[in-house]
């Protein structure tokens, strides 16, 4: 007797919308849920982490192995690969998550009206966070974390090369959350790598996930931002520029250039292209590329870039719109400040833009005109960062206009209700 | 020689995209307009709207007319009917938005970081609102100047039977806004009442619309919502709850439930469900259901309410989920708080509920166990509202959990960015 051929999509889609169901749940009693218990459960998740880092090693190398015969690059596995140090790297930012101030049931505002209305507007967590992600296994821990800590519920989809060491953290992680007296669907890792399930996270399970947060590749975010029925916090890419203005002490320029563009190339706060006034190009156009160059950084210019420096290659229409990740930089002259917004404008992510001047009215007119979450005035691309900006850890960095424009912290996780409070008072 | 039959889609789809195009361009301008500028367009928008009163109740007697063929009810014509106060009113709001604190370029909050960096998240404009509306005509109005203080561009879509009033009014208020060196497209009326121009919209119009915002009825804002590629501030309804908890006070609940119901009965605020805590039902229940019967309203009941009074029909459980726009009210006993939270968690809407109750402790978890974007203790619920919150106008309520909940006032029509101020800092 046969067993009829199974769809995985037939299996697939009611233990997703069950493990919806259970995150909804979830996520009514996190919400409720106090600052204390919360951090309590982090601490013990970290512990826990620590505890059980020889079964995560285990369990990574066995992803590691898998992913070696697959052929995957040195890029990739470093990405997939645990040691001793980055797990417990993991354990201590659980602790550092359970040190930012809890924002849920903070006031926003509050005001009293004439009637006497006292109007408040609280934090609340948005409810249940989708989180698809690729290869890189320490999410798991980041995003429940943060998750956690803001009253949310997550859903994890673990990207298949990373599925065994993340199935492993997730276990850890639930059974000491449960321990601590939280929900056991506070986290959920989708148990399947099927890439079905995916799908059904971007349909938003019935309405049981209110956010996706993609973290991975090109290729994902832009099937994510495409097709995502919910809303989504996410950057597709960061083609970052730094502009060079002719009030730019050239000093302070050429380290910004060189710090935003090499001193870690594969982030999306990485300088891609540098703008220099037209003005100053006898005086720092060379001095630029050069340091860049000499730092190892290949130079892609346009055709008075080219002649400046005979090592410099043609950039091409495509250059202006690439972001590299790589020691790869295109290098352009404008006209001043309308050429320099023009070029971020039309070839820009909306991500980080920089300018490096001494002249305050050139700095205030690019950071008004230039339309990115992050824009910066003497300072590095490279700043562009949940960390760095003081937030603690971050979950992304999103770029579209709606909700979290920039890094997306704890406060981000969160939205708001109105808390009116009353005497009686009826309306007129 | 026969044309070629004309698919109007093929004509209405590029001219879309134009207008998008145009307001993407407008948005630019706008959003570096000064505080001065829009207050003076606002000023002279008003005058114009005053000056053009004759124009416009011509052009409405026209849509009346038109509408009066086609059978619409007393309703809808009173909603679509303009006279002399309504125009002048128009102009007062105009003229209120312009008093209103201008949110574009307000520091939400600043830092500075250990190294000096100094970093401030500073209100932008979202960029171009699409607006759908059906037949109030002053929409057109309202939501014009909402959007241009808030540094927006919109893109009007009016319903066919107010356009003759729309088309008037948006030339009346495009010429001032030129009048006053702001860009026309500021505000565009669609010159078609074709119904696929509303898909185009929803489409986003390739990527120049960032947020749709509905007027109207259930089934616009139903199709908006499902099909929107962009973000939507909306509501689909209102089934707002008062839950009257054996804590309170007869007479303050009495007044509150009659105002919540009957004040007026056709806007979302109104509530459309009475809960009454069992334990007081000897005492309440009789006083409440009779306030409600004298005061013109039909109520439907559970079983215990039909037994407590005669006039009460029976409720059946699409009751529960209805909003009623009308005086009918819904009525069931609960098993305190909890079940009250746990009926309006399963058959509310997340738009505005509210609390009676003089103990504290049950006041404090009703405010927080309930989702809803607004919560009200010992008020009435027709409170939700943005003038009475205090926020100026509204261009609508949201109740999604994103951006914006609750009323949509000119800081909900914002975004914000990220203004990072160095001295040569490179990230180590």
């Amino acid at each position: 007797m046969c067993l009829p051929a199974q769809n995985p999509e037939e299996t697939i889609e009611p233990m997703m919308l069950y493990m919806g169901k259970l995150a909804r749940e979830a996520a009514g009693e996190l919400a409720l849920a106090s600052t204390d218990a919360k951090n309590g459960a982090l601490g013990r998740m970290a512990a826990a982490l620590e505890a059980g880092a020889e079964k995560i090693l285990m369990a990574n190398s066995q992803d590691i192995e898998a992913a070696k015969k697959k052929g995957r690059d040195a890029a990739f596995l470093d990405r997939l690969r645990l040691d001793a140090s980055r797990v417990a790297a993991m354990a201590t930012g659980l602790r550092e998550i359970a040190k930012l101030p809890d924002p849920v049931g903070d006031t926003i505002s509050s005001w009293t009206r004439p009637n006497g209305l006292e109007i408040s507007r609280v934090r609340v967590p948005l409810g249940v966070i989708g989180m698809i992600y690729e290869s890189r296994p320490n999410v798991t821990s980041d995003a429940s974390g943060l998750c956690l800590k803001s009253g949310n519920a997550v859903i994890l989809r673990s990207g298949s090369e990373s599925f065994l060491t993340s199935l492993v953290i997730s276990n850890i992680l639930t059974e000491a959350i449960t321990a601590s007296g939280l929900p056991a669907a506070a986290i959920q890792l989708v148990p399947s790598v099927d890439r079905s399930a995916v799908g059904f996270m971007l349909g938003g399970l019935g309405g049981a996930i209110d956010v996706i947060v993609p973290r991975g590749g090109k290729s994902l975010v832009e099937r994510v931002q495409e097709d995502a029925r919910v809303s989504v916090f996410a950057h597709l890419e960061g083609v970052c520029h730094v502009y060079v203005d002719k009030g730019a002490d050239l000093d302070m320029a050429r380290d910004i250039v060189v710090n935003a563009k090499m001193r870690r190339t594969g982030i999306c706060g990485a300088a891609e292209t540098l703008l220099v006034d037209r003005t100053i190009a006898s005086t720092s156009l060379v001095p630029l590329v050069d340091a860049l160059i000499e730092a190892g950084c290949e130079v892609r210019g346009d055709d008075e870039t080219q002649s400046a420096d005979a090592r410099v290659k043609p950039a091409t229409d495509e250059d202006w719109a690439t972001e590299y990740l790589a020691p790869i930089m295109s290098v352009k002259l404008v006209d001043g400040l309308d050429e320099a917004v023009a070029h971020i404008e039309h070839y820009g992510s909306q991500h980080t833009d920089a300018i490096v001047t001494n002249d305050q009215d050139v700095a205030r007119a690019f950071l008004a005109r230039v339309d990115s979450a992050i824009v910066l005035h003497n300072a590095s691309t490279q700043f562009a960062d949940g960390g760095e900006f003081g937030m603690g850890a971050e979950i992304g960095i999103a770029t579209g206009r709606f909700h979290a424009r920039g890094p997306v912290g704890l406060e981000q996780l969160t939205t708001s209700k109105y808390v009116v409070r009353g005497t009686g008072q009826t309306r007129p």
